[in-house]
């Protein structure tokens, strides 16, 4: 039997995830009755093939098999299970018993002798010369017991055999599974949300996309690899809001980006403000020339300027009264905004113009899509999308802006978003830490969602950073960077921008959602280099680029959160080796504890002391033993520290205890 | 959608299990995209109805929903869960929330009015009579909005607008999934065995059925349910063994019951020295006069001298020589039997002849076995023999004796075996009784696995029982009466027979499985009353009836375990209640502790003094807050307490912590 075959994601409904890059490891139970030997392959494939590659499955004990394998192109690939009955090893144990057990084997070498005889018949080159002499020196009564023994365990042999098992006697897991390959940003990626109308010269007006781009050095030396842009498409006029969400603009105010739709155009034009597409074009080009990939967003709903709105009224919601329907949340309203009726009679017509707005972007050069609330749109129409987009552009990449509860959000991974936002933000107590990203990086989770680590969007200013300031946001920063393989940053978080519009609000003072927002990027009290190192410790170990892999170590303090991260094995992209990370959660005091190491997992010498690295100061340490104090500081709130083995000691590899 | 329904047993591949007096409870996740409400419903049927019978399920929190239904007839069921998008809940709640922001509501008050007439159309009877006039005072503006809210809230329409839902809106789990109902007896049951032969006036010979009926009440007394008997066919005389397991037997030794057939026939014989076929279905009544149901052996092997060996020779395993194989486990022989090749080319005639032997002995009135080494048949065999049975026989029940690797234990339980022999004569320290005992009641093995808890067989005498003495048997006696619904003794337990063949063996000296063995059963030092209390405490009391919610409570003491069982809500079978056990695991010496109480769960007060019972002992205590003491002689090394609660507290559910 055959069983228990995981990554499964709800019995092959939807696809596990993996990415270039990176292995993927499968799981299976198997096992026969009677005291038959079996053995177990993975099988896989690329969707569409016709044969299948093999990996053999290795035995980890109680009947639990391991395989796994690195998948070499993005898109759809199957993976399965098979396992059959080895006649040979079975024979092979069982002799061994009856050898040890001093019996006459005899009869016993002349049935292997008859297993090895058939195989020779149906072998060719290689294992019909090795089988065809073996069988009849096992048969040949005239060699000794442990010579014949000798022949039976060749390697040769051995393998010759393991390859000449019948197909007949296969068991196939019962399901074929899907499996999903994504580009390796997908999975390892260091994220920047800009305004580009704020990088404007003259407060009173919008930048342009050419003055933007003079901010890309910078955003590219701090070691970014997306860059995020909010709508960049024309803003309506009608119930536009003011700054700080007022309900009146003046004649002066840009409106907010997520008002989609003018005169000028709706979800493929440019908003004349920012310049043309051509712009536009040469903006994601110059973007791509600093080694940054810019990602846009994706908010399917309109002013009630939208060019739609005249020329489909059908697509929208209507009261009783023939009026169309603007965003309720009583008591909230959003007079700007007019979401789309996914329902509508003419539905095929509005999800195919969709669908054709999203491959306009991607024509454009944008492969990757932020998704403005998905969870209000229906699951099906996500589901389809996706998968229209990846049949031509099997890279592109969907990241799930859906805060909302949690089997919602991890219902939209699996029908295609390769990232998801996550709950991040306000997780800031060890407890919530510990909890939250050990779900996040143990199945079933981890098999089909990403979290994107954001320490801040246009809309969550989490209190702990207004409250804690300069250390909570190093704080939080060194944890979003190390806790996931990607994470991201909404611009301003670096000059600790923190006041919120009222007390107890998470929304920004003077937010950059209704307001043109120049800042001075080199304000004193500005961690532009703090980011710039977290970045690129991420680019130089391999570690900090995987979901898997996460062990948090006790230490006797309930401020500070300690972790180990290890790359999987044969993982790309940096140097190889776990990473101790250490973080305090106390923005007022010092705090240190003793952190509890598991040895012999690491590789490192109980009996002996050995060196840590601290990464950020560049500082080492002589550690010993299980337990090591380390001392933080809120003006230095976390530590990163690798391990320096003896020379000549193995690198461990994966599984911690 | 609609994901994660359980119990499921791969993938529904294999039926999940119940039992009669049992609510099945399932749980599973449903939830809608954008800002509607779901309702979910269980839909249950027997296989083979047309129409599903529905239980509506509640939201437990976090998309998470229960049902649970009392599955009324023995057999295979199916179930599964559909969820729909519940338009006039999803109108209500948003009406709610606008006019608690005190919103204009008479456009929204127009819309309920349409889905009220709609569905009026569309509704009879009673249903129809709620909603026709409901629609038209939503609809009437000379009605204050209070007036006409309290119209859209009243409960008759609310029940009429939930049986007016559409099928059309339905969402369906993805699989049907089945269930197996067994009877009671299949869950609940106190078990013991028997050598019928050795109830013999005459040590010189064998007992008949007649004299062995004799025996008949002292054990309906002891309050037993099931008599076991080992195979009572006709006993090989080829290479039968002696006294003790040895290889020469004497003229007076009766022989192993497992090697079966001799001349005077096989497995559809009886022995002659035990009587005829009319003899056993005498005996078959007389026990079910006291209360007793009789469950066979079946253990599908032969002596060389059954009737098989001459007319199928070709169902057994040949050397190259031609002899055929007798049972071999290097370095054990076991030339008294022959295995059959259940893979023989002449499997089908092989299988039939099983199936006919296991109708046989249902036929004349046995409708429990125990099976002899189920893991060494194929599975495929096993899958189609209970399937067999169970389409004539649904009532049958199959006990695998299976001392097997985990994986394979467990895949027996999923083809058909309503029990399965477990661990827990092995398991007998405090932390491998807790960690056994908490994954034997968790899904995914409590879903499809019932353990009967076998104290001793007559291959297993463990070393604790050997060095242990009384107190030792008194404990585990303690511990299998409470921790399973199922529990088993071989005979001779009750005297505390405990000399082993050899040192370090687990085989009793002067085995029952080679020679006659009458005994004394009045002998001083039996805890036949013991036995007896407990089987009637089981009877008594539902929570020890049942497999679900058991709950090890902390007690600062490694030689101590507690635990509270309960009976899940409605279940049948005597007094409802909780019930905690303290067991000492230390023959020695005395033990003591605190015992930490989950007050809440349990329903006690947490200010103020409770009663507790212990039931063996009829004494009450005064016990107070969470934490309270136990004290255990190794001549009383369990306690089993009932809680007296105060008068009026209503009795507790399910569920605790």
């Amino acid at each position: 039997m055959v069983d228990a075959l995981l990554p499964e994601v709800d019995a092959g409904r939807h696809a596990a995830r993996s990415s270039i890059g990176e292995r993927f490891r499968v799981t299976a139970h198997a096992f026969a009755d009677g005291h038959d030997e079996v053995a177990v392959a993975l099988l896989y494939r690329r969707h569409g093939e016709e044969s299948w590659q093999h990996a053999p499955m290795v035995l980890l004990g109680n009947d639990e098999w391991e395989a796994s394998f690195a998948p070499d192109a993005i898109g759809r690939w199957e993976y399965t299970t098979v396992a059959w009955v080895d006649r040979y090893a079975t024979w092979l144990v069982d002799l061994r018993k009856r050898v040890d057990a001093g019996w006459d084997v005899r009869g016993e070498l002349q049935e292997g002798a008859d297993l090895v005889s058939a195989a020779a018949a149906a072998a060719h080159g290689v294992d019909h010369d090795a089988l065809r002499p073996a069988a009849t020196w096992l048969r040949d009564e005239s060699l000794d017991v442990p010579r014949r023994l000798g022949v039976a365990e060749d390697p040769a042999v051995l393998a010759a055999m393991r390859r000449a098992r019948g197909r007949a006697e296969e068991t196939w897991y019962a399901r074929i599974l899907p499996l999903w390959v994504d580009r390796a940003r997908a999975r390892f990626g260091s994220w920047y949300e800009m305004f580009p109308r704020s990088e404007t010269p003259d407060p009173a007006r919008s930048a342009t996309f050419r003055e933007a781009a003079r901010r890309l050095p910078d955003i590219a030396a701090m070691g970014f690899d997306v860059l995020y842009l909010p709508p960049v498409h024309p803003i309506g006029t009608t119930a536009r809001k003011g700054r700080n969400n007022t309900l009146e603009a003046g004649p002066h105010d840009v409106g907010s980006p997520w008002a989609i739709g003018s005169e000028e155009g709706g979800h493929t034009a440019v908003h004349p403000a920012l310049g043309t597409i051509d712009d536009f074009d040469w903006f994601v080009r110059e973007a791509g020339t600093h080694g940054l990939e810019v990602a846009l967003d994706l908010a399917f709903q309109c002013s009630p300027d939208h060019p739609w709105v005249r020329e489909h009224p059908q697509w929208f919601r209507h009261r009783p009264d023939g009026t169309i329907r603007y965003a309720e949340n009583p008591p909230k309203r959003y007079q700007d905004i007019y979401p789309l009726n996914f329902h509508t009679a003419d539905w095929e017509a509005l999800w195919r113009e969709l669908l054709h707005v999203t491959l306009f972007w991607v024509e454009h050069g944008v492969h990757v899509f932020r998704v403005d609330n998905p969870h209000t749109k229906p699951f099906r129409f996500w589901e389809w999308l996706i998968d229209r987009i990846h049949r031509e552009h099997p890279d592109v990449i969907f990241l799930s802006e859906a805060f909302t509860r949690p089997k919602r959000m991890a219902a939209l991974a699996k029908l295609g978003f390769a990232q998801s936002y996550s709950y991040f933000t306000w997780r800031n107590a060890k407890h919530e830490i510990v909890d939250y990203f050990t779900e996040l990086t143990q199945p079933p989770l981890r098999d089909f969602l990403r979290p994107n680590l954001f320490v801040n969007t246009p809309d969550i200013l989490h209190e702990y950073l207004q409250t804690g300031g300069r250390p909570a946001f190093l704080a939080r920063l060194a944890l979003a960077a190390t806790l996931g393989p990607s994470w991201g940053m909404y611009s301003g978080y670096e000059l600790l921008e923190r006041t919120p519009v009222a007390p107890g609000s998470e929304e920004y003072l003077d937010s950059e959602k209704f307001q043109v927002r120049p800042r001075d990027w080199h304000a004193p009290d500005r961690i532009t280099e703090q980011v710039t190192q977290w970045n690129h410790l991420r680019r130089a170990h391999a570690a900090l680029q995987y979901n898997h892999d996460l062990w948090f170590l006790p230490i006797d303090n309930d401020q500070v959160v300690a972790y180990v991260k290890a790359a999987p094995g044969g993982a790309e992209g940096g140097e190889p080796g776990h990473l101790l990370t250490t973080v305090s959660l106390d923005p007022t005091s010092p705090q240190g504890g003793s952190v509890g190491l598991p040895l012999a997992a690491l590789g490192l010498p109980s009996d002996a002391p050995f060196v840590v690295h601290e990464l950020l100061s560049d500082r080492r340490y002589l550690w010993r033993g299980e337990w090591n104090w380390v001392a933080l500081e809120p003006s230095q709130p976390a530590q990163i520290f690798a391990f320096e083995r003896p020379q000549g000691a193995p690198e461990p590899e994966g599984i911690l205890p």
